[in-house]
């Protein structure tokens, strides 16, 4: 695996890549991206936000990415764009790209003869590659990762090691997936018969887009009958659970911890913050955003932010209220007792 | 790893296996079994509510399964029995065996020669198997999974890739374990000691009944002097924490992102809803339901539903309400104190 | 690996290791510890609470561990020491020390020839160690573990199976991490650029410190830009997913499915209960202690033990109470008007 030297960039070969204009020396020299707190005179920062103007006075960084209204705040030599956190997000992948693999096939690899492997893959030392699976130009299986029969994935994509795909998945190119990332085991399909459970046969498939990322031992299950589906572009965190027969729509972005229960269908461009749960069988609408820690109980079908965390107080506050919790309802009924016990007097007065 | 072309059954075939009874055509062949909703002629579907009766007329399915009450909802050919879903649970079992795994021991695998492995069980590629392991008949290990010393597994069990068993740990017949799960790691054991944490070794194991399924990255901790022990016919789904010394009574049922904290004692023929959270050292009874994302912090003493979920709103909405929260103590003092000036004012009345 | 025959202590040989002191017979054998309700003539318990005092009475263990206060609850013969439960611990260790692997590389491993890899260490089959990686003595890498480039992995150091830390993350001596560990995956940084994800390479690593353990399919990305820095002694359970950028002070603790977002920063001898979660960009002073379940959403500046958790109740009674959680606004509203009308009627009152 090649992670090679990152090579150095003049500022101006950055904008011909990437685009954006440049204020001062188009000649300077950069090696690195770097926070603005602690980047030095060869490295380049970025700031994305009018409130970091102070510590941008304070960087020692050689070169600095700004927006239009940041233009003039800096005497340093800058790119100014449009979106600076995603030009810099694009400078950093030229300092630091995907790591290289060389192509071929590891000696302790177990790659069944029927599968599709372009010569320009690389698969790690014990790898195992099921029947009929079918793989794009330079994919990277990197070590210990799983291939059920017939999983297809798409060019370009890179499995870190240890993932694991049941058969008959689908995945397409560019996919990022994360050591630990379990796609398509079989969902919690259980009927009921006289007190035991009876198993389903998890008979649908993961079916997942372009450039989707899945971090760390995230867990994707295969559909009942019909398929799970991750639209293109969908980022997942760590630790996340998506049930059977979830739908996420495309550019949708989930971050840790967070759990989908089975057929629940979300939108396009949503997040979910850490550690939100939504329920089975509901909708939620395109460009909705859960708050951490939220529970989704019921389909969403208006836009917007949407929250149900339970603030937290000091162990001693928290005991004096959360009682009350429990006796919300006698509280309200009180409430309209003291009301009638008021109009009862307020009718004595007139 | 064979999944074999599904095969074709009359309904006669189907009854003569599994009961129930027919009306219509008994030399109906079917194929699969599918939704409602894209069920073909050539297969069968199921509806198990009153509900559906409308889709189902739209559906066009060849068969389908129902409950007695929707005997003569349809003109399709239909088996009529008791439990529609659970009926049609077996049927696609039929149609959808678990897949047949070739017996033997894969050249790549290390298999101690202590090691109790009959002819019947297939041991894939890169597994590893410690001393005095115990397979039963028919055992599946899927590629890459390691069983530490002295682990026992009984018959027609299957282990799907990359699971992990740690030594001296016992799990039954027909269980199903999934990528990513881990059985019997170290529970969480420390004595607090001037400010630092000692470690409590964990001596005891990880027992598991028969008919037991995991879902994929659950862990399941080795007790701490005593066993972790999972009874007869439990079911858990993904991502679930079942911690050191926990007891799951036979045929309970938990969904994705639980977790179970040491000690705790859950009874028979419970359900967890997704990440639900059972505190330590608490005992709930049989026949007790847990609702989705609630957090149980003593004892259940008595069967029912038990919930703890704050409802969702709009973030601005949240914003109002949840100040609330924090004063709610406050309120009710306020409250007894407007009643007391009721009081006062009724009592200058009389 | 050698779990080896517990060995017999004599009380005396204990205490002669341990410190504390014998009241009565100090040739007395011992050949495990128990718990009270459990242990047999031949083994040794101990009791951390005056509450277990009666319990003491009944059991059958030969020798007792007891602090100052119960040093004449019991005619057993008793080691008297100022902390029973972190005594008792390491008791345990004596009978139960970590296995011994035996030193060497298994045929079947993958090292890369540039890699430090100690006579004294064990590496186990299947494990792939890549370039640069430096291992100290006595290390033990158990099957199907990855150790990417340059990771460096300190003395003593014991891997379950199949852990996975990516390259350049470093990790002190004396470190336990259990199977399914991913340590220095990609943290989840994304750009927003026109309604399409960007992603920002992760170069920062992930640093551990001496004495940590980390629990099953626990997860801990690598920094953005910096490191993600765990300190001394810090012990993680099972299911925890750290964040990038995350610090996590020494000594601190965290029970399973604890979820720590992006940057946050904890203190030293912190302790988070099962389940809570803490938000990024935020900073918690040393010696707090978060409840299970408990959503911490800004920073705590003080020591203390806070607190979120919504209480449970039958379902029933929450359908009555959570319902009004949606209209607390409303409630206070209603209560300052009706303060109002009483003020009006005191007025005419008086």
């Amino acid at each position: 695996m090649k992670r090679g030297t990152p090579n150095a960039y003049r500022l101006g070969e950055i904008v011909a890549r990437l685009g954006g204009d440049i204020i001062g020396d188009a000649d300077l020299v950069v090696t690195q991206v770097a926070p603005l707190e602690h980047a030095r005179a060869d490295q380049v920062t970025f700031i994305a936000s009018v409130k970091y103007r102070g510590k941008l006075q304070q960087s020692a960084a050689g070169a600095v990415i700004v927006g239009p209204s940041e233009r003039d705040s800096t005497d340093k030599p800058r790119i100014v764009c449009t979106n600076p956190y995603a030009y810099f997000a694009r400078v950093s992948a030229l300092f630091n790209p995907m790591p290289i693999a060389e192509p071929g096939i590891h000696p302790s690899a177990v790659v069944d003869s029927s599968a599709i492997v372009p010569a320009s893959a690389s698969i790690g030392a014990f790898v195992f590659i099921g029947e009929g699976v079918e793989l794009g130009e330079n994919v990277v299986i990197s070590p210990g990762c799983h291939l059920g029969d017939n999983v297809v994935l798409g060019e370009d994509s890179f499995l870190y090691p240890q993932v694991v795909i049941y058969h008959d998945c689908m995945i397409g190119s560019r996919a990022i997936l994360h050591s630990g990332v379990v796609i398509g085991a079989d969902g919690f399909g259980l009927a009921q018969d006289e007190g035991r459970w009876v198993k389903i046969p998890q008979i649908g498939r993961v079916v997942i887009g372009d450039d989707v990322e899945i971090g760390a031992n995230t867990t994707v299950d295969r559909g009942a009958m019909e398929d799970t589906v991750i639209g293109d572009g969908v980022k997942l965190d760590n630790q996340i659970q998506v049930a059977h027969n979830v739908h996420i729509g495309d550019h949708s972005a989930m971050a840790g911890c967070v759990g989908i229960a089975g057929s629940a269908r979300i939108g396009k461009h949503c997040t979910v913050g850490g550690a939100g749960m939504i329920l089975g069988h509901l909708e939620i609408v395109d460009n909705v955003n859960i708050s951490s820690g939220t529970l989704i109980t019921k389909s969403i079908k208006k836009a917007g932010t949407y929250t149900s965390a339970m603030p937290f107080s000091s162990h001693p506050d928290w005991l004096k209220n959360a009682a009350h919790l429990r006796h919300l309802d006698d509280m309200a009924e009180k409430m309209r007792l003291l009301e009638q016990r008021i109009i009862e007097l307020e009718r004595k007065k007139s």
